[in-house]
């Protein structure tokens, strides 16, 4: 049985963005020398997610937009009583999830022709966190 | 350690439609052998979801109004200027989920009593992917 | 190749509440003795979620609020139909989804500083349960 364990950084240059982390994620399995199993893809923060889907740059602002209508940035928020400002992240993350787990099969991910991994940063300009962890034979 | 890797294939007769895959599921299980593992159940595409909850035609219909409500069909999407014309069925794949991944524990999916397993299609109509893969001893 | 499976039990005061679980999940890696592998943590019903996010009052109850209004308590649902009423509780589990699974390392949860584990009941006052499997070596 085989594991990797490997980290990325991110310290974005807006506050949201959205940043496709599919070949990333592919040489941490092609490194891994797995070549069946699962491989788990986490943000390391309640401010962050990560997603499967289109590489399409259109797609990807209407993402951002229902989501913050979904979930607005706001002043209102309970949780800014303690200082923070960014109740609407937390949310964000919520409905985008925070982690995938995708299928490694014959060495690669084992995803459908249009899926990519992104990594969703709802809180950025600062430096954040995500864990991949590949597990198999 | 073991492998099963399968895929199921979909061509749905409506738009969007429900689909209870929890035997199918539990047959793949079946088959491999496995008696202690996790089961990834996970749609290859990016109009699409996996979800679990409950085998009930009214719900069904409440979750398809629901996700109708938050992430509704509409000719606005900027994603519709590549000519495509299913952004709401990314945003809905978005919020229902692409996978799911169930525990099996004596060679049998480890549910409560009334969870099953659902393919979310959300722009049918076309021929489309599911991959289960178990892994465990 | 190593299995922990441990069931979590909860029937909670209020109709809506959240419990955070990291202790009782990382307890569960512990007694595992599995320093490398994930840890799934899935709710057994169709009326409740775990989530990972800030365990701070203020953005719990955010969240409750957030969820009520994208998920909303009400008369109209067709679920309830066959006698039901909480066909809120089933959407909000969707919303929420009702499983994480996460990175263990060196024999603990490989979370970020700030993230927690969440049980969410939507639907309480009931016995419930949630699996924990600790799958690795």
């Amino acid at each position: 049985m085989k594991f990797a364990t490997e980290y990325l950084w991110f310290n974005t240059r807006r506050h949201r963005e959205y940043i496709n982390i599919t070949d990333k994620v592919e040489e941490v399995v092609r490194r891994s020398g797995i070549r069946e199993g699962m491989a788990l893809v986490s943000a390391m923060h309640i401010t962050a997610g990560v997603y499967v889907n289109d590489a399409e740059t259109g797609l990807i602002q209407d993402i951002d937009e229902w989501l913050e209508r979904l979930a607005p940035t706001g002043p209102d928020y309970r949780h800014h009583r303690t200082g923070e400002t960014n109740g609407d992240a937390h949310l964000k993350s919520l409905l985008i999830h925070h982690e995938v787990i995708l299928p490694v099969t014959d060495g690669r991910l084992d995803l459908g022709p249009w899926q990519q991994v992104y990594y969703a940063e709802f809180d950025g300009q600062r430096r954040k966190r995500v864990v991949i962890k590949v597990m198999g034979e």
